[in-house]
């Protein structure tokens, strides 16, 4: 062989036990686990499709919503956001993005590769935009779509959702929206919000590995989908493929791509906790978690980064480093993360926070 | 709650025991399920990048490359595809691809939604293209991309590859080329055949879940990517922040996505018992289980449907379905196929094969 055995590949695999409190992945219950050791099966075995209309079915609960086209993309939170982004927009479509953290800017970055026209709301760090705010916004730049992130957790926001939905139908606008690091800790409904396209990642309140993106498109997003005057750019991400591969079109499963098999089982059993709890005490239990940490830091005389309760997300807490502590050996790295993005240097990062 | 909980979840998940013997997923060894027990950690803590470390080396190995950027892109396999299409490929740029199955279909669907300008080789089922023909095609077309696929699971052809980069290189075009039902089972040499970018599976020969496609881009690759005049469409896909995030570049990591941890140490395990193994182990068992397979289905007096040895991949066997047999009872439902994408109709395919 020109290129040999690689030694590295001799000794088992190193994986430390760690207590992860950081807005990526969260430690997974024994359960989830215990799921993905459970046999593979093909990607269209009816045993499969079974496991996937039980996700389906757990994604309805948290999404809170009734919507036909409620499925997976195989791949992580960004790429949740990519589907969103390649589905939604044509060359020069007008989309309008929140942008007060890293997920705005991200969204701004997919959607220009799509060649959207990009108008942003830019807000400080920690803020949020009110109702009148997007209004002004929505009437200023007439977008075709509104794209929000529920839980920014960049900086520990949480942008009230309520209300939009029904400003963006008044104004002929789909309200896309971010939940991966909100989603089932704090409220949220799809349908009686309105709200047209959402998606999330397993692997936070959810409690499954990385790996997968649960995403919704409702039937006004599925007809600027089947009114497009463009391919969807990707086949991948192409949610009328994925929506038939999910068994939510009616028609016979095609075979689109082959399904992350194990993955699915764990989401399926992450979902399944989520329901026996329920989401009103998943709710809660975030909110009272998140009320003990703030007195916590509070006693500890930190002072947190949002000074507004209301714009707190309860998921991702964040401090401001006090006067004299060097933040670049904060976990987190940053100047205002409490415990977040496990452990990397700011330096790292590529936006400017 | 507006949806309620659902039923389908109070029971516990149901996966059966199945021996898969079709190329989509397989059996995985015990080895390879124990590692996704491993802890949960965050996507860019040091023992994690460890471990993303262990599977270049593993994947370096099997690609027999040294290619600085070797790496996997967070999909099943048609998600390498589509990461080969969106990074090598801009508007009105001319790509040839050989068709003689679905994967050339599949690869031509996506080149299209690029805006790439597509040029076919079309061969009979089965079949697979010359030097000659490949280099006459050249000639006539032109192309910046020259795609080819190594094992076409669809029709059990394996095209050879020796010569075609000489070829390429000869004609100043990039050669790309699909091994995911094919690597591990058959000879591959990236480097000493002169391919610029190749992908696969993790759930075929490797034997690891789907959920990962391991990818390598060479300096040639790397050097169109750097040189495209248009940016990559996308941001997930994006061959440059992935091979950053892989550490392949030399910089610090940045937080590009979340990696899908659990199935990285699944594919972590898994190249380490391909490395245990040896690759020509590994090639000589696939290839004199497929010898024993062929004798067998001769011994009950089925014909081949691909009758040259030499054109057919050790990893799919295909067989005629006798006269007088309904061909869509067979497992794999299809005129041809033997055991062969996991019993769904071949009505459910998009090809007319």
């Amino acid at each position: 062989m020109e290129v040999p055995k690689p030694k590295c590949l001799e000794h088992p695999i190193n994986v430390p036990t760690k207590l992860l409190m950081g807005p990526g992945p969260v430690n997974m219950p024994l359960r989830v686990h215990n799921a993905m050791m459970k046999p593979m099966l093909g990607h269209l075995h009816p045993e499969f499709t079974q496991v996937m209309d039980e996700v389906k079915e757990g994604l309805k609960y948290i999404f809170q919503t009734t919507a036909e086209v409620v499925c997976c993309v195989s791949g992580t939170g960004h790429a949740g956001m990519e589907a969103t982004m390649c589905n939604l927009l044509e060359p020069n479509d007008v989309i309008l993005i929140a942008q007060n953290g890293i997920w705005g800017e991200r969204a701004a970055d997919m959607a220009r590769r799509h060649d959207a026209d990009v108008r942003l709301i830019k807000k400080p760090p920690g803020d949020v935009c009110s109702l009148n705010e997007l209004e002004s916004a929505l009437l200023k730049h007439r977008p075709a779509v509104l794209f929000l992130v529920q839980g920014e957790s960049s900086t520990g926001a949480l942008q009230p959702l309520e209300g939009v939905g029904a400003l963006c139908r008044k104004h002929g606008v789909l309200l896309a929206v971010d939940t991966v690091a909100s989603l089932g800790g704090v409220p949220f409904f799809m349908d009686s919000w309105e709200i047209d396209v959402v998606y999330t990642g397993s692997q936070k309140v959810i409690s499954a590995p990385p790996s997968v993106a649960p995403i919704a498109f409702n039937d006004r997003a599925m007809e600027k989908v089947r009114t497009r005057k463009t391919p969807i750019r990707s086949f991948y991400l192409d949610i009328t493929w994925l929506a038939n591969y999910w068994g939510c079109d009616g028609l016979p499963r095609k075979y689109h791509h082959t399904g992350p098999v194990s993955s699915v089982y764990a989401l399926r059993e992450a979902l399944s906790m989520v329901s026996e709890e329920g989401l009103h005490a998943l709710w809660s239990r975030h909110s009272s978690c998140a009320q003990r940490l703030y007195s916590g830091l509070e006693a500890l005389g930190l002072r947190l980064f949002i000074a507004d309760p209301a714009k707190r997300t309860p998921t991702v807490t964040t401090i401001c480093i006090p006067e004299g502590v060097d933040w670049m050996k904060v976990p987190g790295g940053s100047k205002w993360w409490f415990g977040t993005y496990c452990g990397q240097s700011v330096e790292n990062w590529p936006h400017g926070l």
